[in-house]
């Protein structure tokens, strides 16, 4: 038995309306035997960063072949462009905002398309929710087998954002908050596989960030209930956190707020 | 290979209790092969107005055949019936309050019939979770492929909520607000396709509404960056927005709101 | 045809981020005839009570065989251990805090194990997220046939959480609130059966909480609108309510507030 197709969705529609459920049912009318997989919909209205961080973050975990489509789309109807990347295990989706790029910042691109062919369209097209009319029906007719090519034109290039710098010095990077998470855990821009495994390994790796210096540990309860603390957060990126609490709310920490590591 | 039946649900259940979930338990035990989409958790508390907008919105993006459950339901427990609707491509499972009527407001019914087949009910049947004791096992019982008619005895008519009315003048139309979507976009029951298209052509037709006017536009990058306008929204329906802001929010709109279109 | 195994999930990783989705990469990547059900993912950060309160209110209305996984978590990382327990229809699956323990109150254990098998762990394993490199595909694999007595060393005991004492007087019980759900109802643990039946027959049961004194009915509609009334749950526990509104809202009522049942 074939395997189903994986398709995943990742908006800012949100959960109080009915968008991301109207995108499934066209999906179901044209592709029977997929799988779609929520990434997240809580993305703030119009946060393209966002969007990319989240799609960044759960890409490399789905099966080979997923079609990923994201939705942040304040530029939905002008004259922005559709585009589907394919590269070695899977297809992104989305308007050519950026949202799409650091996904595929460290993969090479087999094919970049625009999705110019509007036989594939819903018709009538709305020029507010592409959701629906465009990208939800040319994942669902991949999924159920048309050809990348026949997407649309071949491009040379799309928009990338580019990912925020990290500045070496001696003993030092510096770098910024990139997300805020559910838990308030401040996750930054900085690897942990980028440290000195010697400074790791006798714990004498800090974190700096709004005036607040803390300890790099390995997971939450190595601090103490209520403390704030720096570990590696699940995508190998530095992360502050207070174990039990909110370290964002606490320090009224924000995306871009600067961080140090120092060792 | 046989299609898996859909069933999509529409609640006011809200994410942070298990209810939705249950529902998906008992719809799994009862019909194996069964793609459950969800349309709306968050309607608000007994909103039956916003439940049949969310349905009437996504209903018909779905495959033939799809069955539809709507649990708005403040009711419960007590002498409301129990309705099951059938047109000619979708069934439609809910209390008979007029949350399913919206979705039926243009479509012949061929059948309505009361639920009132007690074998298909859960037991104990409980006083207060209809969603998971009666509305799942009979959309699953019918997903499995049971008889509609066995759902109960037919019945002549059934709870319509009136589409609120919209009044013609010369050269305008008169309604109201009828929901305010995610982004604060605040969607009227004034429909695109009943104002003259030479008027939309040479872009005369405005929006008045809580004493601003915007002009309508084709998309929301037609307004600069934090400007009001209106658009045609995805399902038709003339709506209020702010290119990257919210409509309703800075206007404190609500539904009900008096809006006119003249040109 | 083989039926679908069925996993749920229930975290407290709410749906702002990219967690819940890459769970379920996890196990698309390594079952493919799974349906993946949400429980809840709401359950306040850190609030293992209400996780186990969620699962053991949902789990009961699952298929045999159903696998639950639960993943709210605050020692993640640490020494606590992660187990797995196997009853006649079900398989609990979480970190050993607790979490799982009330849907397995009544139910005898057929198995219980600790969750060593590192072989069956995603690599590298981090330490904050075992949601995703422990949990999700121990899950998958059990779902795809592998042996239970795989997941690891046979456990003799595990954290059980206990369930809130409820004490009988003559003529009245006394417990407390133990959920407050989507629309303040405020679910107690006095189980309605334990109630003599010819007391709720002639409507003498009468429910107190923070100086409120609300009389049994069969349900919400039984009070007038916006009037306070106490009912049986779903789940058979008594709540007490306000029909059209919020009681827990309206009383400041939160879970481990006393209540008296007298008749």
């Amino acid at each position: 038995m074939r395997c189903m197709s994986v398709i995943t969705l990742t908006t800012d529609f949100g959960s109080q309306d009915w968008f991301v459920g109207t995108m499934k049912g066209v999906i179901a009318r044209l592709a029977s035997n997929v799988q779609v997989i929520d990434i997240a919909h809580e993305i703030a209205p119009g946060d393209i960063r966002g969007g990319a961080f989240a799609l960044a973050a759960a890409a490399p975990y789905f099966p080979d072949g997923t079609i990923h489509v994201v939705v942040v789309d304040p530029g939905v109807g002008s004259e922005r462009r559709a585009i589907a990347l394919e590269t070695k295990s899977a297809i992104f989706i989305g308007p050519d905002n950026g949202v799409l790029s650091w996904a595929v910042r460290d993969v090479p691109i087999k094919e970049a398309r625009e999705i110019s062919n509007s036989d594939w369209y819903l018709q009538p097209l709305s020029h507010t929710f592409h959701g629906r009319d465009v990208f939800s029906p040319v994942a669902a007719r991949l999924a159920a087998g048309a050809a990348f090519s026949d997407v649309g034109e071949s491009i040379r290039d799309f928009v990338r954002i580019p990912w925020p710098a990290v500045t070496q010095g001696e003993n030092r990077l510096a770098g910024e908050v990139v997300h805020v998470d559910r838990f308030g855990n401040s996750i930054t821009n900085l690897r942990e596989d980028t440290l000195p495994p010697e400074a790791v390994a006798r714990g004498a790796v800090r974190l700096r960030c709004v005036g607040i210096d803390v300890r790099l540990r390995t997971c939450y309860a190595d601090a103490g209930p209520g403390e704030a603390l720096a570990v590696a957060s699940s995508s190998g990126l530095l992360e502050l956190a207070v174990n039990g609490g909110s370290f964002a709310e606490r320090h009224s920490v924000n995306e871009g707020v600067a961080v140090e590591a120092v060792w």
